[in-house]
């Protein structure tokens, strides 16, 4: 696996071992979701209908590559015995010994310990059955979907959605940022001020606020309607030429 | 819709919209997705197929009662016209000035709002083509989810789960805690000093701590690896017994 070995190094990142994955259908959805999600390593373990299986590359479509790539594994020995930490997806309450995580925080420490030069499994058991007692005992921790407790039936493709969501969450700087909708940015406070300037003078003009002893209530209230709307500077250039546009209209009588 | 009216009340949540959705499949995995993470408010803008569709109510087996309760909008007005914060889910950039937000920070808005009284509606678009511009024109923000720009392509049902998964995030108390592993419970420090205490002891007399000069080293060592492994008092327990069961094992000669 020259191929993994380098992307490895490039973009270190958990490994993806699916437990005796039944269905080919179920294991190219999780390659896609792995991708969607800029993961591309995954390990199979046992699969039903042998490997290759050509149904999971049907379905894998534009991450058929990560099929390829994947190591077939005899056993969890093979899968990740060279791993300092495994962790477990399970639905169920286990009567183990084990932290359990939501998938934040397990893939927070899966980022931590992969940036401390570690190496990182996430098992996925099979569809129906999930993993065995004796599979999560081999792991250092589980990691569980906070569902609804009167529907937690989560297939293996979301399990795998999910965690990979998680990861990319974990590593990525900056996620939810508010982001200026335009390329212009947004308008600055002096920008706005002579955008109110502009409206005031003219409107008084006009002879908007009136009666008088309600104008500075009037025109205070416009002054904080321009600061309150989080314009971009394109949009204050629009409602300057639309002002104009209304004062030539206007004077053309 | 009395039921839905009922529910509203108890849970206050955000409305699922699916506008123009094609395959039933898909509606049936969006109200799978949903009910997994507690939602239960569908409604559908102009299905293709009509409604109701049998091969949705196939595909959501559990879920069911999302479609039959699910209200079918003729428009956009129908559908999120009573509502004061409407997200729209796109995954393309937009030449519309609206501010764009992660599933995380779109949904703890979201929360906010609806623990304010607002209604708050989530829009997602039909599966290939996406929502109009016009469409998104009429939302409030955009919410998309950081894809791998390689691979950005998610089907309309992970899209669904992606934001009823944030959703849950946002609305329940904790999620990323580590639970004790078992009903013991975390062992108090004293309960670790204790046990420390009990080994060093026996082991001392087992003459493990040799030479003398290295004896301090080599109980600090131990008395630190009691500490970090995060024990339950049942592991505790345990250990003690190990230690006294080999003690007897060994005044048995």
């Amino acid at each position: 696996m020259p191929n993994g070995a380098r992307m490895s190094a490039e973009h270190p990142q958990p490994r993806f071992v699916l437990m005796r994955p039944q269905m080919g259908e179920n294991i190219g959805a999780a390659a896609r979701a792995m991708w969607n999600f800029g993961l591309d390593h995954m390990r199979v373990i046992a699969p039903r209908d042998g490997w290759p299986n050509a149904s999971a590359s049907a379905m894998a479509s534009g991450a058929g590559r990560l099929l390829d790539e994947a190591v077939p594994c005899a056993d969890l020995d093979a899968a990740v015995g060279d791993c300092s930490w495994v962790v477990a997806t399970t639905a169920r309450p286990r009567e183990l010994n084990k932290p359990v995580l939501s998938p934040e925080a397990a893939m927070q420490e899966a980022a931590a310990r992969i940036a401390g030069g570690e190496k990182v499994a996430v098992l996925f058991g099979p569809e129906r059955a999930g993993l065995e007692n004796e599979d999560v005992a081999r792991a250092n921790a589980i990691m569980t979907v906070p569902v609804n407790p009167a529907f937690p039936s989560l297939n293996l493709a979301q399990c795998v959605l999910l965690a990979a969501y998680e990861w990319r969450r974990a590593t990525q700087a900056v996620v939810a940022r508010v982001e200026a909708p335009d390329e212009s940015g947004w308008a600055s406070a002096q920008e706005i001020e002579h955008l109110a300037g502009h409206y005031e003078a003219r409107l008084d003009e006009a002879g908007l606020f009136y009666p008088e002893d309600k104008a500075a209530q009037m025109k205070l209230g416009l002054r904080n309607l321009w600061s309150r709307l989080a314009l971009t500077s394109s949009d204050v250039r629009l409602l300057h030429g639309i002002l104009r546009q209304m004062v030539r209209w206007k004077e053309r009588g």
